[in-house]
């Protein structure tokens, strides 16, 4: 039991990974190779919810092309994973470098959630919500972390 | 298993029940029975964290203290639940209707997903994001449904 939770764990962690890199290469078809066809995501701009694998591409695609004129980095900070045998979830902080309209280099971190089942034998991306927190005066989106 | 799994998504269902009946009650020890002491929430409002149950109390004090002059309503929509022998998710559209600034009821659509482990045979929250997602012009909150 311990050793199979080690190892639905190590698989999250790999894909994660596998994300990331399709990520760094800006490739869309890549990153959307780890998720589920009925995924719904809660993404960072409206709308509230995006229903499936071919429109949550769509947001892929207008990140990879706004971003396409680098420098950009993208780390996954503070990952924790919980696996069970056939559900998982992992949390982390990602900060992204990219530059913003005035041409410099801004950080942003993001709040990411990530749902996952297995199906059929391998792990996939079932739900994702990603998000920042709104300032409570201004109701504006903050982008930098704020403790 | 097939009776298990539905078990378990069955006390998932019960436990979300017991969180919004402690909510509409605007009771802060009901609501944070729900949550392991080591939880961690990425809430509406900065920080960009929040870590352990104790903090995340402050957030359901202040907003159980803002609602107080009612009416307001809260429901779950849309709730899907996934869960497994040992770990589960839950997402929902939560929509709140509460008097704004001006007096006016206001509507609110809140993206909710909370995850789950069951910890010596009971499930409890681990994690919790909440968000509603910015317009790409403004970088404000969207607090109405957007299509």
């Amino acid at each position: 039991m311990k050793t199979l939770e080690k190892t639905n764990e190590a698989q999250i962690r790999e894909l994660t990974q596998r994300w990331l890199k399709a990520v760094h290469a800006r490739d869309a078809a890549a990153a959307m190779a780890c998720y589920a066809d009925d995924v719904i995501a809660y993404d960072l701009f409206a709308p509230t919810k995006v229903t499936g694998a071919a429109a949550y591409r769509k947001n892929y695609e207008m990140w990879f092309e706004c971003c396409k004129d680098g420098p950009a980095s993208y780390e996954i900070k503070e990952l924790d994973v919980v696996a069970g045998d056939d559900v998982a979830f992992c949390r982390s902080l990602n900060r992204m470098e990219a530059p913003g309209p005035n041409g410099k280099v801004e950080e942003s971190w993001l709040r990411v959630t990530v749902c996952f089942e297995k199906r059929s034998g391998a792990w996939k991306i079932v739900h994702e919500h990603v998000s920042v927190p709104l300032d409570m005066e201004t109701q504006k989106g903050v982008f930098q972390f704020r403790a």
